[in-house]
């Protein structure tokens, strides 16, 4: 056998062992990591760039560095600049292995751009946004009224609207002379909150911008909406780029605080990624990033903290207490933003270490607070964050599902992507699958035997909600046990056990892929979603027990992790406890929503910032009872409790 | 006669004709002009660093161009850097004149120091500090005790000082994390105005450090502040560097908005100067710049502008609206100075387009608006500022007085430094006179004949007090008229005819001087004082009309222009209205001790910004019997007034 190495491709986490010799790009076609490549490998367009990590990577048990490649050719001189190449850039088609490589595909090099969901429910959103803008026409300066430029301002500015005590932001008095000037003493102020002038312009101006952005661990979804009707002009998405530094938020806030300068490179990578997405999407409308007056963000405690420059140490053990939990009022100008540079960027509150604002975004897109009806609300992340409650009373816990639920650390996972296996139904007589792939209508292959010749866009790899679809689909075709265990006994080719010995089931043969390989869930997998979903489940047990509930009236599957999860597959798993599946809704984003809800309506700030202060939160780890509890709910869908409604 | 050249030294405005060939040290020795140079121009200390302007000085009426020296030699490259010798940087020992030359001296090539007034007079201020440092012991985080960083340090500090509704500056948070963990929960909060924190350190601190600067047009003058005491830690001043862009405020402003990036370089100069006057005074006390908590600036309207990066233009022509006029506080880092980040930089009110916060630091330091008598405070500067009132009511006007009472544009006109004539006498019969020259105790010649053989420090010129000192003696001895003209009949050869025909008295023979020239005034130099008392006197008379007296009950005499001014020749020169000598005081610079109070106690920043609102400013060039007043106003005295109290 020819002598291999190791590879890994980051941030996807695909890995594989491959014949030394081989150069990257063809390491990335063997295992299914799409690099764009506009030439084919011709190396004459420069498109494939990636980037050579260095140093031991404990967790992938390898070592990478910059000689486990052939050195650098002509062609990359060429396409790469001075400072790319001692960043580590190389072209994947011009590098050649000859020992372990770790390699970083950048946003830019990616041929499947990663689908983010960035639309949720279309919600009913009153329009009561923090900026207005006010035009008046002032009486000029003369020797007997010589009254200061901002002191006529001001007084227009109360005359007109009755606001006193109005303030202008310093930056703004800098070239306040020459505007008020220009269009012969008439200009318009755009107004935060009532009480600061943010910026003044001559003449009318009626453009009112601002920015939502839900920043995940792994993702960033962007809005931009008009402030004066309420209009989303544009959306964006991203990679976060952090996940070059760590791809959980534990691995991040090690490195931000052992690294020289680690904090201000990961709140440079997050800032840089902000304000890309705004430029992008403010260019996309027919404006520019100065237009923006103000940007609602939300993420998680760690991103929070990462993301805003604080020091994230002490978020990442217990007693997880944050740097600040209250919503922050921040000046874009000190976040290195570049929006209008006095413009308001607002955090949602931290309801604890582990709920983020995220969370909280989450609730007021839901608002459980001003419902009867008892609502639990789970949000699949790295982290599950669960809420429970009605308007008398509002719980929440957080669960490390870890990034199964989202298609990582799965043998065939993959983010949700053209080429992943998005939905999966398994025949209970012959235990034979058909699947449906993300950038493809139709199913594969086809239930009623009419199956074209080849399929149209092979499968990749799973993404999260083909995961749990997979297993449902499994445990109801009986191809798993109660317990989760692969019935090794079946009479079919699909299940079958790999060279290392563990059970296998083949969602899709390699002449069906795009990959060569056979696509299979593992046992280990299968294992991994189990683990995941107990702590959904026991989250939502403890919820309910300390509420005093034994059911629910509603249901609400939130995520941004891929698409829309199938409820009946959740439910069937034991996600979550039974309910009448017409009562349980996915929605999407919702973390997405509540940050443009916040944005276009300041009236919900003030109203979400009280309910994070009550919100209690329950540490369910530390409970007695925890691990009881929890080896109960791995079983499928558990081991006790029924599950009347899909039985 | 051999081929000679113009050379203009700035910024002292020196200026003479010198033979071709020789260097530009040989010019300054020649004119006088005090250049470093260890040495003594055997070009080998590098410490003559001159800079070559190059244009057309229209004012001046030359060109002045790079290759009107020599070129650049091998000992310059050795002791210039690259960029330095762009920027026009030469060593003055070698560069050899061959042709018209502006060269700037910059500050740190000058030997004679200025002397600047820093002192004023020692006043009773309250110490009420806008910042505070307060000590807690915060309960540590624990699981069942889960609050943020920030709520637990805010319910402490409002638990120990019942301050509520605290907040925390944005920067702050960035490290509060470890800084509360650091000394095991016990930390010192500095909290400024009773409402926002501003500072978080580690255990115990008392450090609490301000700064007071009054920023001139030519001279800034600084203070540093131990706000827990009251006490001056240390204080220093330096040549303001806009000067190399614009010796009075016309010419800044007109560089402002003329040149590419001009308010930048302006401001940049400025902050840059306060920054190292900050520096410098910390590290005399054994602190950093980084230890500062709060600044109190003051300055004209030009200066305030230009400082703050406020568009100056309007301020420069009539109706010479400010773009803001109330007091403003700033972040530091808003503007680029380098204390606390946090720390707030506090700027006086202005009172109008040409009465700016240092005439309102003037009324801060003398509260006329306190007193039962009135008062008329005589600020002398490039500009002049007039205030005369009382509790009752307080009017304020601006004299274009020119630099004359500064010493400049005096032909040996000179800063307050060693070596500047400051003190004089004339014999009425002799008219023989004698002087004292600063950085020597004694008079020279001595009135007793007790002559030393040669004065320990040779005169160079005369500065501002000097020329008034000079001009009131050469009145009182008859060497002048009422008219201020010279006697041509006058049987002394000290009066005499220049080259071009204008009469002089010869002030000291050029043996006696540092400068081997004969130190003359010229009628020239009469007619400029002349000019600039008018004005004064003339502001006055109009504010005593306006107010409805024909007395002061006090005058104060106040300036920063280099020493304290003579009261008895400045009345006896008619520089204001007479008064009793016992309540005539001269003050120093009470802007720059206004600027101390300010820093020193929040409560009179309150007061001056309501009493700021309050002065009534009059707008006296456009008086139509201003002509006439200021014709009688230019006689020596006056024309008709009548000075009983020196007569």
């Amino acid at each position: 056998m020819a002598n291999t190495v190791q590879i890994v491709f980051q941030p996807s986490g695909r890995r594989g062992e491959i014949e030394a010799g081989k150069s990257v790009l063809e390491a990335a076609r063997i295992l299914g990591v799409g690099i764009e490549a506009a030439c084919g490998g011709a190396r004459v367009c420069g498109k494939c760039r990636i980037i050579v990590e260095t140093g031991r990577f404990e967790k992938l048990n390898l070592t990478s560095a910059a000689d486990h490649v052939s050195p650098v050719g002509d062609v990359e001189r060429k396409f790469l600049t001075a400072e790319e190449l001692e960043r580590g850039y190389r072209l994947a088609c011009n590098a050649f292995l000859n020992g372990d490589l770790v390699v970083t595909v950048p946003e830019e090099s990616r041929s499947a751009k990663q689908v983010i969901l960035e639309k949720g429910r279309d919600r009913k959103i009153e329009l009561r946004p923090a900026v207005k803008t006010v035009t008046v026409q002032l009486v000029s300066a003369t020797l007997s009224d010589f009254r200061d430029d901002a002191r006529r301002l001001l007084d227009a500015l109360e005359k007109e609207t009755g606001l006193r005590g109005l303030t202008i932001d310093f930056p703004v008095l800098r070239d306040l002379p020459s505007i008020l000037r220009e269009n012969e003493w008439k200009a318009t102020a755009t107004i935060w909150q009532d009480k600061e002038v943010i910026r003044v312009s001559p003449g009318e101006r009626k453009t009112s911008l601002g920015v939502a952005i839900d920043i995940g661990t792994t993702t960033l979804a962007a809005f931009l909406c008009d402030l004066t009707t309420g209009a989303v002009l544009a959306k964006s998405s991203r990679m976060n780029p952090q996940i070059g530094y760590g791809e959980d938020v534990l691995a991040r806030i090690s490195y931000a605080m052992s690294e020289p300068d680690g904090r201000e490179k990961l709140q440079d990578a997050i800032i840089g990624a902000v304000n890309a997405l705004t430029a992008e999407m403010t260019g996309k409308a027919g404006f520019t990033s100065q237009d923006v007056d103000e940007m609602v963000l939300v993420y998680n405690t760690a991103m929070h903290h990462l993301a805003l420059g604080l020091n994230p140490r002490y978020v990442g053990r217990a007693p997880f207490a944050p740097a600040i939990s209250a919503p922050l009022d921040v000046k874009a100008r000190d976040l290195g933003i570049s929006i209008n540079p006095s413009g308001n960027i607002h955090s949602l509150p931290v309801e604890a270490g582990f709920v983020g604002a995220d969370n909280v975004a989450v609730l007021l897109a839901e608002e459980p607070y001003n419902s009867e009806k008892v609502k639990l609300i789970i949000d699949i992340g790295t982290n599950g964050e669960i809420d429970l409650g009605n308007k008398e009373r509002l719980l929440s816990t957080s669960c490390a599902t870890g990034p199964a639920l989202e298609g990582a650390q799965i043998a065939f996972g993959m983010r949700a992507a053209p080429g992943a296996v998005e939905r999966v139904k398994i025949d209970p007589l012959t235990h034979e699958p058909s699947y449906k792939v993300i950038g493809q209508d139709e199913w594969y292959p086809l239930p009623d035997d009419r199956r074209p010749t080849e399929p149209k866009v092979g499968a990749q790899g799973i993404c999260g909600s083909g995961v749990i679809e997979a297993i449902a689909a499994m445990y109801r075709a009986g191809v798993i046990s109660k317990a989760g265990r692969i019935d090794a006994k079946l009479n079919t080719p699909r299940v079958r056990r790999s060279e290392s010995g563990k059970l296998e089931y083949v969602l899709a043969w390699a002449k069906e892929t795009a990959i060569g390989k056979d696509i299979v869930i593992t046992q280990g997998d299968i294992r991994a979603v189990q683990l995941a979903k107990a702590a959904l489940y026991v989250g939502a047990q403890y919820l309910m027990e300390r509420y005093g509930v034994d059911y629910v009236d509603e249901v609400i599957l939130a995520g941004a992790f891929g698409s829309y999860i199938d409820k009946e597959s959740a439910m069937a798993i034991g996600m979550f406890p039974d309910c009448d599946l017409s009562r349980v809704h996915a929605v999407g984003n919702a973390a997405g929503d509540g940050a443009r809800i916040a944005l276009l309506d300041v009236e919900k700030r003030r109203e979400i910032a009280k309910v994070a202060r009550r919100v209690e939160f329950i540490e369910t780890a530390a409970e007695p009872d925890f691990q009881k509890k929890f080896m109960d709910a791995i079983a499928i869908p558990h081991a006790k409790d029924k599950f009347p409604h899909i039985e």
